[in-house]
């Protein structure tokens, strides 16, 4: 175990994509708990594309990460120290700890995790923050039902591929838009989606089409841009858009939008944003429904594990929006 | 009475904004009625912003109007001559009769409209599909509630006139935006808007902020483009979008998307795309509140009427695109 704390800090507001300038590595002492408090040993490091948004100087869900602050991010990790009455050392826990080895906490926003229920970065994935993204985007604001035809963006990624997977265990048709035949693959051989949809490949409309006999009844959209329009352009009636992210806009310096949004008076469609923060109360019925799929093996969760530890995030991040990882994106802390 | 039919027949597909060329100007004789049909003298056509989309060659939520065709529009006229058992000569009727001067029909889509309770045009305006698509749009897709900020574009249109009017009579703020001094005068000191927005002005992000201090919980749009993404930067939580045109959008060749949608996320904010004619099993109980409103004088029916005939609609459609008309443009037929 180190004796020191290493974090990564927010230096700079990055214009476009963050390159390595906009970050400080710092190093501090490991905090020691005062009565109330406990310390965590950070062992995963959630990285997720919301991160990019948190990083401008742009009100929004949550105030935007302050200059010269720790990175905002969620983490599971174990007790270490402890003068908390609720939380004892050894016991495991999950939270926005941040992009650090060592947490310091008074337990406020910390839930605890069962490492005997599912690996540790799981609680990153299918049982966490992006499982029940997943859950409540698709089942709550998609107001899915059987028989329907789901097509979902960034398929192959941390959300996209539970999304895909509840489509199919609810009796409904599941296609997948991701970057390149490995991911195409994975995700109709090993995740049962019905078909998969190589963006890459060009004529993301003509393949929609093959793909959506019936069109499209919830679009579950991570991506934005011409995926997104592609979508639009074949929406069935009374279709829902789950708008769950944007990635491929994160980073543009002059967004768009989605020309063919007028496509939704015909379809009377309805597009609408969510949070999962706002389906908190009804986490616990959630996980238990996701850690019952994956007890059965009906549900896969895969993490795309980095190692390196904190010093590993600044490429980590990039490689999110490059597209690089399959399933959810974990940095390992030694 | 003229011994001809004038017609209006759509000769081409424009590309952009619909030139004259589009248009050929075609003579007929007045019909005939066989046994179960009857002949209306239209008196006055409506002239809308969905026009533009039933010219081009797409399929959309009705079929594209033929090459050759008189071209489709809303009016109001007289039966002149009858055959039909339940349509008498004398009596006033409102239907897709087309831009013509003289329509056959079987009375299928055809509705009696009583011509003691408003003046003819008003059937086309706030007793018509107009003041039908404020009404549901507004009160149903927008699921407005007391007390609520309601913003609304094309505010001095056939529409936007009505949809502000109906947020006032519902207990809420209504701003609405639009074009001109004049435009702005008339929705504030004879409609009752709370506040007008000139866009023409610029910087109505900033005129929005001022109106809005409870920022917007219901924005019904009828143009799109930058002002669209004004109102989508300032959102309220649980925001609705009212979908119901983007005329600024119709004879874009490369028409352009909210870039500002995203917005939607940090708001839990839902866009919804709407036809009116899916409320068709509840247009008596509007029209019914409607006119009584206008019978109360609590609500204010425009109606910009265009003389001169069918001959008068190309120019018309155009002035629809600029903006020049305030309330319902309607041509009144000779």
């Amino acid at each position: 175990m180190s004796e020191n704390n290493q974090q990564v800090r927010l230096a700079a507001r990055p214009s476009g994509t963050p390159d390595p300038s906009v970050w400080d590595l710092t190093t501090e002492p490991v905090p020691t708990p005062e009565q109330g408090e406990f310390v965590v040993q950070i062992s995963h490091i959630s990285v997720d594309p919301a991160m990019r948004g948190w990083m401008n100087d742009v009100p929004s869900y949550l105030p935007p990460v302050e200059l010269g602050a720790v990175m905002r991010a969620g983490g599971v990790g174990r007790v270490i120290a402890s003068k908390h009455p609720e939380f004892a050392e050894g016991e495991h826990v999950y939270a926005a700890f941040g992009v650090q080895e060592f947490a310091l906490s008074d337990g406020s926003g910390v839930i605890k995790v069962d490492p005997s229920l599912a690996p540790l970065p799981t609680f990153l994935g299918a049982l966490g923050l992006t499982g029940l993204t997943a859950y409540f985007g698709l089942l709550d604001v998609g107001k899915l039902k059987e028989g329907e035809t789901v097509v979902v963006s960034g398929a192959a990624g941390a959300v996209g591929s539970i999304v895909g997977q509840i489509a199919k265990l609810k009796g409904c048709r599941a296609v997948g838009i991701a970057g390149g035949p490995e991911k195409c693959e994975w995700i109709t051989e090993e995740l049962g989606f019905d078909a998969a949809i190589d963006y890459k490949l060009g004529d993301i409309r003509g393949a929609l089409r093959q793909a959506t006999p019936d069109r499209i009844d919830v679009y579950f959209d991570n991506v934005g841009g011409e995926i997104l329009d592609a979508a639009l352009a074949r929406l069935a009636r009374g279709a829902r858009i789950v708008l769950c992210g944007g990635i491929s806009q994160y980073n543009a310096q002059r967004p768009s939008g989605p020309s063919n949004y007028l496509a939704m008076i015909a379809a009377r469609a309805t597009m609408t944003g969510f949070l999962v923060f706002d389906f908190a109360d009804r986490y616990p019925e959630a996980i238990a429904e996701l850690a019952g799929w994956l007890a059965q093996g009906k549900l896969v969760s895969r993490e795309y594990i980095v190692e390196g530890g904190v010093q590993a995030f600044p490429d980590a991040l990039l490689k999110l929006f490059e597209g690089e990882n399959t399933g959810k994106l974990v940095i390992a802390c030694s």
